[in-house]
């Protein structure tokens, strides 16, 4: 068998996620990757549907993304959200004007009728992209945060008010009634499966909204390629955003443990860092210790090569 | 008397009408200019609502236009039509990022449920601009042009297609059963009006649709306020766009005296330029004869003063 020319689903939040999703893009045969992304942060804004974790994971992969700021484009322009501060709208989720093309055209063509999947199968095309990007569902999932006081829209805890209040639990709105993309089931029962990646997204607000839709729980366990997830958290910290505090605020263990056992019963393998060696015999699933962090491409590119290695040995 | 006290109403287009538009303004008061603009252009493009004349002057009034350009903002960024260009969105219709502020604000405040009316007048305040910027009507009417051919919507003809197809006639659908915009009749009906200014915008595209709308030019026929227009038309040509091209087509003297009759019936003076002075005998209007080309702002001054002397001196 041939583990390069296989395929590989890789399931993704933002920016974190984004990283190891492009690692594999370069890794991988042109046609062999397949990228689900979260859209539980997907919100109405000015009256533009965007998309944050599928816009990052396309950007990333059409070599747009703006690396520095982890979101959104680069060699971005500003003078929208300028003249939008002075005509007196809303300006605390910033918008780049190069980006808002992509909300824009979105928001048409989805009140034309079109679904998320095929638009974003369309955009990723035109930009070049030869990777599946797939929203997890064609249907509205919202995560909400629940926090002591109040029940939040998850861009309003995210952005506005920058992850300050506790977390008590998520809730991901519409998820019992929604349906996995159109093919995602179909890939996971492919026999050219080589392997699942859970990409080193946040676990509850990037993960875990996908794993709320019906049946992902299932046709992840009946899978015959190996579920390989990397960890996020690098010694007892994330690398970017809200994970510890979260964890924290959860009652979990910060750590690479924590996020495995929030796993519990999906893995086959788990892929925790140099850093929290130590942590890999206390675990019941089979680990892949290796550098984790991804500053430059070529990092991305061998923590990929060491992932599929892994799952093709989980395989073997 | 004070005639420079008393309030003035002037009738707009977009770019020609704005500039004495701007001249008016400057020379008035700093609240005695209403604007009553053209909304025949408007239309929902790319998902947006677009006001093109409204916003011509709106950007002119608040010193943003682009003054080359004829439309939109100056200091323009044009990043977002270019990122559309890339994922194969409409590019045929211009809109700068900064100018895409306004058309997506007043979108999600339509949505929302204000009028059209109520967003200009809170965003024109916003922007500094002491006089009042009145879209015709806060109901929909759509200038279409029937050609030969086929029946246009009106930026299709007159973007897309550049005024290139010959023009039958012009209809205004949604005019019989639009209302002018609240205040209008008031305003023609103010004692302390002094005068109505027909500003030098197309005639048939920029001034017949509010003229198309119930009781207006019963209105104007009521009011005590002398109406005075300014031939947009200077030596047989237009200073810009397909006013003249439409004048030979619809069969008319192509000339300031084809303008004046266009308006017959309507005005108690009529304003034409010193290259056409010949013809303000031939006219059965009260003429005045200046230079009514605006290249400077004091040129837009010089004229808006001429305009309000005159008529003063009509109302006398």
């Amino acid at each position: 068998m041939s583990g390069a020319a296989g395929r590989v689903l890789a399931i993704s939040g933002g920016i974190g996620g984004a990283k190891l999703a492009l690692g594999l893009y370069r890794t991988l045969a042109p046609d062999a990757l397949t990228v689900v992304c979260n859209t539980g942060d997907d919100f109405t804004h000015l009256g533009l549907y965007v998309s944050p974790d599928v816009d990052t994971v396309l950007y990333t992969l059409a070599g747009l993304a703006n690396r520095e700021q982890g979101w959104g484009r680069a060699h971005e322009t500003w003078t929208f959200m300028d003249a939008l501060e002075r005509l007196g709208g809303e300006t605390w989720f910033r918008l780049g004007d190069g980006d808002l093309a992509l909300h824009v055209e979105r928001t048409r063509r989805l009140a034309a009728g079109e679904t998320p999947g095929a638009i974003i199968d369309d955009i990723r095309r035109r930009l070049g992209v030869t990777a599946r990007i797939v929203p997890m569902s064609d249907h509205r999932v919202r995560t909400l945060v629940h926090t002591p006081d109040s029940v939040l829209a998850f861009q309003e805890y995210f952005v506005k008010l920058r992850c300050e209040p506790a977390v008590q639990h998520f809730e991901f709105a519409g998820a019992d009634a929604a349906r996995l993309a159109p093919g995602v089931l179909a890939a996971l029962a492919d026999d050219a499966l080589q392997a699942v990646v859970i990409c080193p997204s946040n676990p509850f607000i990037s993960i875990d909204p996908l794993l709320a839709l019906p049946g992902v729980r299932e046709a992840l366990n009946a899978c015959r390629a190996p579920v390989v997830a990397v960890s996020p958290v690098i010694g007892g910290q994330a690398v970017k955003g809200p994970t510890a505090k979260m964890m924290r605020e959860l009652g979990l263990p910060v750590s690479a443990a924590g996020v495995a056992a929030h796993y519990r019963g999906l893995l086959d393998g788990f892929v925790l860092d140099d850093a929290d060696a130590a942590l890999a015999a206390t675990l019941d699933v089979p680990c892949l210790v290796t550098r984790t962090l991804m500053r430059t491409n070529a990092d991305k590119q061998a923590l990929a090569r060491e992932v599929l290695a892994f799952a093709r040995a989980l395989s073997g």
